[in-house]
């Protein structure tokens, strides 16, 4: 366990995310909700295309992906609209100690190796990690994506999503 | 373009999932949701608690982790119960180039940096990159976790998920 502690892993690009968010110019939104029909487009290095043999016959997929334009990490930080501290494992800050991010996005279609998408919510040059089909009965837990209550709490989370929803941005 | 191709990424683990899966033991189920009572629990690296303030108002969490036991990867696999090659990209066969794995658990409780789980599909000893709230307003495409149609596309595993939920697996 100590000696866990101290391992790493290193991992490499599979693929480049293109989008229409520039840094400096244009952040991308919080989330692919935010803007469902935002297009982009993933350009998957020559040397991985075979892995993407039968990924069209799904319509959406899960992008894992590198936050590169995150130097560093906070542990705690005020999340959007917020005026709490929170832990960052409780956001969905790209300021982690691992800045991995995961988005759920459509594909519309494959080309060769560049997969076109929409529901793109990253900035434009974002390092690929992984792509895994987006399985509903694997990957959701609730019935309806509209539910905000049932089984599912959603913490602080919760008070904002209601407002959201009340002014119409989601 | 040709610089981030030979980029790469160092992740360090935050902590490590715990679970009553033994490598050479007994084999984890292949998604949580075949398995949903299944116990395990996550040791959180005491310098990275902060990071849990405000974690336990989630009912619901998404680990994203190593797949410490995968020594390589295919482009392409015979994913269980399939006699046809698949791209790696398309299953979520845990022999990847970028060997992330990523579960949706549901989080019992939170005791010092200690979080109890249930629906663990790891092996014992997985390191942990990441913890993020799963959010079904973000993380949901389809209305019920159910549906097997509609406006998702589920390619080759469409077949598949219909016979296990015909024989009572899923």
């Amino acid at each position: 366990m100590e000696k866990m502690e101290y391992s790493s892993f290193v991992y490499r690009p599979i693929g480049i995310i293109h989008s229409p968010y520039q840094k400096d110019r244009e952040k991308p939104p919080p989330q692919g909700v935010y803007s469902p029909e935002n297009r982009g487009h993933v350009d998957i290095f020559p040397q991985f295309s075979e892995g993407l043999k039968d990924l069209d016959g799904f319509s959406h997929i899960i992008l894992l992906f590198h936050f590169h334009l995150s130097a560093d990490y906070d542990l705690v930080c005020y999340p959007r609209g917020d005026r709490e501290l929170r832990g960052v494992f409780a956001t969905r800050s790209p300021r982690r100690p691992n800045p991995i991010g995961c988005s759920v996005v459509e594909l519309e279609r494959i080309e060769n190796h560049r997969l076109f998408i929409r529901r793109v919510d990253v900035y434009d040059g974002t390092p690929l990690l992984d792509i895994k089909p987006y399985v509903p009965v694997f990957d959701e837990i609730c019935k309806g994506a509209d539910s905000l209550d049932g089984r599912v709490r959603l913490g602080w989370l919760a008070e904002r999503l209601k407002r959201e929803k009340r002014n119409g941005i989601l």
